[in-house]
């Protein structure tokens, strides 16, 4: 794996709905009725983000869960990054 | 539901391992084997929070997932906050 050209990047993220660079990171936040809506989201993805090995930073209060991905193997996002942005933005 | 006075906030800390103030919040990061370990205390708190009706601010990444804690209706810590952080420290 290695970091996408900033190419690239702006090239997925035309198709990536919401998420945006925010300090060398890919970055979304996502809100939900509620907290178990919010939860349930997390719980999902988690079982993803386990069978994929390729895990977020993510913080959640009540209804909000802010999602900011890397690869900190490769040093930067890359296509791992995006593949889960992508299945995020189907789940939410 | 009123905020914790100082003393009364200090007395419950010395029961409370690993927990200090931080940013007028209860605050405590938790470490596990691995992201299954600290998702499967996450889910747990999860449910404990919804049926109490009171959410913590936290984040994860990997094995690592950091707590705060604060009752926004009160403005301020609270012994709701107290029971959460020690069913947390059970659970951990």
């Amino acid at each position: 794996m290695t970091p996408l050209s900033l190419q690239d990047l702006e090239a997925e993220l035309k198709n990536l709905d919401g998420w945006t660079i925010e300090q060398g990171k890919l970055h979304r936040e996502f809100k939900f009725a509620s907290f178990v809506e919010a939860f349930g989201f997390m719980s999902s993805l988690a079982l993803v983000s386990e069978a994929n090995g390729h895990h977020p930073e993510w913080f959640n209060v009540y209804n909000r869960v802010t999602v900011d991905l890397t690869t900190h193997d490769a040093g930067g996002i890359t296509q791992k990054d995006i593949d889960w942005a992508k299945t995020a933005n189907k789940l939410a």
